[in-house]
């Protein structure tokens, strides 16, 4: 109820401030007798964690999740995974300064409205480190997905107004994406990108982007009619992300200048149709087609230059962002859209199966 | 689990399929003693129903619903509100063709692939109809949130391509909305839409479509941080709507090429910004500023051309669509638009209760 | 959340107060592709109705279930199962005289309390009629369950101080169960408690009862560890049923007194054991065994007496029960124990199948 | 869904092996702004850890809770309070035997049976060494309820054959039961009890026991109506303990006895009734009397002797307890009696609060 919680069969609970002891979370549910590969875990971390690379923020997190239950030599038990990353960097007097103020754009007004106090270290619950729990249960929904065939890809298609056309976003070559810093299937636009970050950056500005998720071997069935159509779970899994103010699902919102004509997909056999403006899902249900979608960020909203705002008494104060922060958030964020993916996945692949 | 409810604290329940008896629903934590307008309820499911205009599909039905328990003397009593709506309009001979056939962009195949069977009347379960139910929930939890000064309004602002700019958006004046066909506020383009569709529905075909909503009123302090974010349980909200296939936030899509000095939202008093591009939500959160959102819907998929497909065992055969449908389905959405909203805010209000 | 819904994957929301125009409910997450046995249902509906028999409420109701969703051509679909049963023995000026009076032992004060206003008209919602929602998940839920080897069996095992011993509850004899008014499978036993029951019915009192439960061909590997352990959730099942006021599973209250080496139940095969008195459940988990529980019923709280009572005022009152009451509800209840039985076991069985 | 979570509102998710680095938990939606005792919680998990007393087993574990995130500056936030207890004496060489032989009424084999897989090291997730975190939960709880008015107090009121009359239960001086071992409010009989458990801890035995919650300070209006009754959700929370068979509320089983004239409640004022029989609670709602229950606890499965079992092929061993394990478990588990009413009160609590 307080939103700590998600999904249903398949279920990850967080906890964690960025600047208490440890971040971490319960995944419950997670089909029994797998083998985990915590290699592969710890990888995805890497490719969120702070530092990675000239184009993020340098602040130093190791990120080393530590796994506390539900894994017996090796294995899951099928009883829950309790797991922990311990916070390294938490220079909270950094912070002192924010105990009154509120920053713009940032949760600090909306959580002292809502609870009557707050955590003012770091964004507390607000900030994004809280989502590195969510890549440690993606990262096992993935490698369980994997072995069912199913294969989720994400990778940046914008950065500010540098953005892949549609014909380069259905031809992506995959195997691009992690050999640049900025994550983008083309190579060109890539450099693009980075040069359009480092600048900004420069200027301790910050930039907007979009990150496109594609995701074969589906089966077809999945997904809930009506309310848990499966479309309608990912959007909010991905609007739960910090800083994302957009979903689309196949043609989303360039279907609205569409002819249906145009826009239904004719079928040529069983679950396969010429064209896919479906995006993969009909009804709520996979159709068996592949699903892509699309998520917009907006530009993070900790940047250098002097802004108004307000203190906790309603008087005008300047305010401006300290510390080591992202000018673009997208690169890291491609693998919290694939672990946020994996998860809605997961649960959708399991409550199908109590269905016949 | 098997999506036929939505909601945690104010929770609708549905069932019905477009051909049966009847569409109904259960809407559970409805607070007591609340004074029902029986009237209002029926006025928005009029706003909804074929027939009510000439733009709309002229299938008939009056889409009377009774009320069979959770009102005593036209009180809430605080237990569950069961209430039901006649089908009236079954010729459910039209459909016998479609008995092993998947028609394009429909949800057939999925049904079939899901279930192992369907019921191929009418679309069953995955016809908008069942969009009615959440009408009558959504007018009930309205009813309530204006006693709690909170204004919910939908509206259409983009037909194929035509579509209000981003000033006409703002300015927008509601009180047009209801005096035109298309429930646009601004008449000049309503005007245009009106023609625009009439034109589509000569040619049997189909056009998107875009509704916008705004909502003022809401106190800070709504919706939950995490997973349940206020904009994250209303995206869910609109893509669990047929056909919709977008939907984005304050600036949503368009924050991808802002910078963070032009996107943030500086304050001039505690809860006011001079911008609103968080759409009056900051980490899930609302803000107390007004909240809007942006929601796509794709052309419908019924139309009357000639159509590729497949039977259920795979060979090619034509459809094409027969019978009385939307040429454009957004002049009829505006109230479902606006339903779903009511009950995402209305159970957000009541999970507040319970934090201090 | 307000409690009108039981289960998780297979849940049953119920709506409907005793003298409103109907009761009814909807099934969601019942397998697909079932082909229904509606008569099945029905009987199980007659188990439970008033009327049925000399010992037990002349009320006359039909209880006859519409189904409006959920099921094509005589199969379940997937999709939600609505369904109703109208009320039709509804003199509610009998009830006028209750409008500011709370009777003892009722639920009157209670809801009063809870929601500040109250359906007083013949018990609302705290009617035991809800219940027959419950009968019709419940003979759903069998039919599914019977198709797997799972039998459920309910009896009257004690009215008042008439008790089967032990040795007679283990022996009991299941054919006979529905050859006597009291449901009990002893003719002897049944026979002096027709007698009680129908001393104290002219006397216009009521008595308490027994119902025990035995459960056979359940697969070890159903219920879920730690919260949701199967006992606990039998447990609830029962308790939520008007009037129960106590519930043990295997050795219950008797394994207080008893030592861990009498009481441990000694392997002689794989889920095999010489005694029982886990009760077929081991951690919360199912062992193979049979599962047998017992529910204790307080007497019905309508008499015919005079008691002291108080009005809303607080000002003393004199009630006395009119119109035609159980003396002894549990005749009547055992249908009820079987379905909340097979609805808690269903659940259970579909949540099994995510787990590997 | 898997069974790790309790409650709605106020909701405790755990996780751990008895065996494994820690178990904790994570206890979401506590009301914010809320000033902890740090000093209280872990005055409680003294009362339930190991070694505490002759009585129990003498294994030793500090059990002292680290709490994670959620309280900042000694107060709760509203965000999830992540917590864990670090495990300290995992002799997990005592176990190796256990690897393939299923212990007599031990959930060894259902799990195995369940999972296909288990944590064979000290019971795994089935040791009742994962009730630490509902100690931790339920003290927070129960400091929130005391400042409401809601006092909680468990005692032990039988112990084998040893029990404490009606009337004594009744009259129980709570003052005495931090003041003997076995945490019984009678001292005569607590004497008893304790010779009684020596006398069983010596053969290597054990024995079953009994313990009696009684709650005062609870308002008229929480629980839920049909499915949430507020004893049938205690009766839940009941039995998910281990090792407890039964639960009973007022009357329990002895009101199957009794007529509906010595049953009934009468009230002598709103609120106030002269006997207590429906034990605080009517139609599934507080009434504002006390609320009083009884758990029944049967003997713990391991005993020193020799027991009949069979290893995961099928063939017979012979099995003995080992190591240093509770003879009786009733005077720890007082404290999880409190810890899970506390938990269930305060979801009703904040569930209240939506209601009107």
């Amino acid at each position: 109820m307080a939103g700590s919680s998600y999904g249903t069969l398949f279920k990850l609970t967080t906890f964690g401030e960025s600047h208490g002891p440890a971040i971490g979370g319960v995944i419950d549910g997670f089909p029994a007798g797998f083998s985990v590969d915590f290699e592969a875990i710890q990888k995805e971390l890497d490719r969120r964690k702070p530092g990675q690379s000239k184009l993020v923020t340098q602040r130093k997190e190791s990120d080393k999740v530590q796994f506390l239950s539900g894994i017996f030599e090796d294995k899951t038990t099928g009883t829950p995974i309790g797991f922990l990353i311990p916070n390294e960097d938490q220079k909270s007097k950094d912070y002192d300064q924010l105990k009154s103020t509120f920053r713009p754009s940032h949760a600090d007004y909306t959580y002292e409205a809502k609870y009557g106090l707050r955590d003012y270290t770091g964004g507390g619950r607000s900030s994004a480190r809280e989502t590195a729990s969510r890549v440690v249960a993606g990262a096992l929904a993935k490698q369980f997905l994997t072995q069912q065939g199913i294969e989720i890809t994400a990778f940046v298609d914008q950065i500010g107004d540098i953005k892949l056309s549609e014909k380069e976003r259905e031809n992506a070559d995959f195997s691009i994406i992690e050999q640049n810093l900025v994550r983008c299937p083309d190579l060109v636009k890539a450099q693009e990108m980075e040069e359009l970050i480092t600048h900004i950056k420069k200027q301790g500005n910050s930039i907007g982007g979009s990150i496109a998720c594609s995701i074969n071997g589906v089966p077809a069935g999945l997904g809930e009619p009506v309310f848990d159509k499966l479309h309608a779970e990912l959007g909010k899994a991905m609007l739960s992300i910090n800083a994302v103010k957009g979903f689309e699902i196949g043609s989303g919102f360039g279907s609205i200048s569409m002819l249906g004509s145009e826009h239904n997909d004719e079928f040529i056999g069983l679950g396969k149709t010429t064209t896919n403006h479906s995006g993969g899902i009909q009804g709520g249900i996979s159709n068996g087609m592949p699903i892509y979608f699309r998520t917009a960020f907006k530009p993070v909203a900790t940047i250098a230059a002097a802004q108004n705002s307000v203190d906790s008494s309603g008087n005008p104060v300047i305010v401006s962002g300290k510390g080591r922060h992202d000018a673009c958030v997208v690169p890291r964020a491609v693998v919290i859209v694939e672990a946020m993916t994996a998860i809605v996945l997961l649960d959708f692949y399991l409550r199908q199966k109590a269905v016949r």
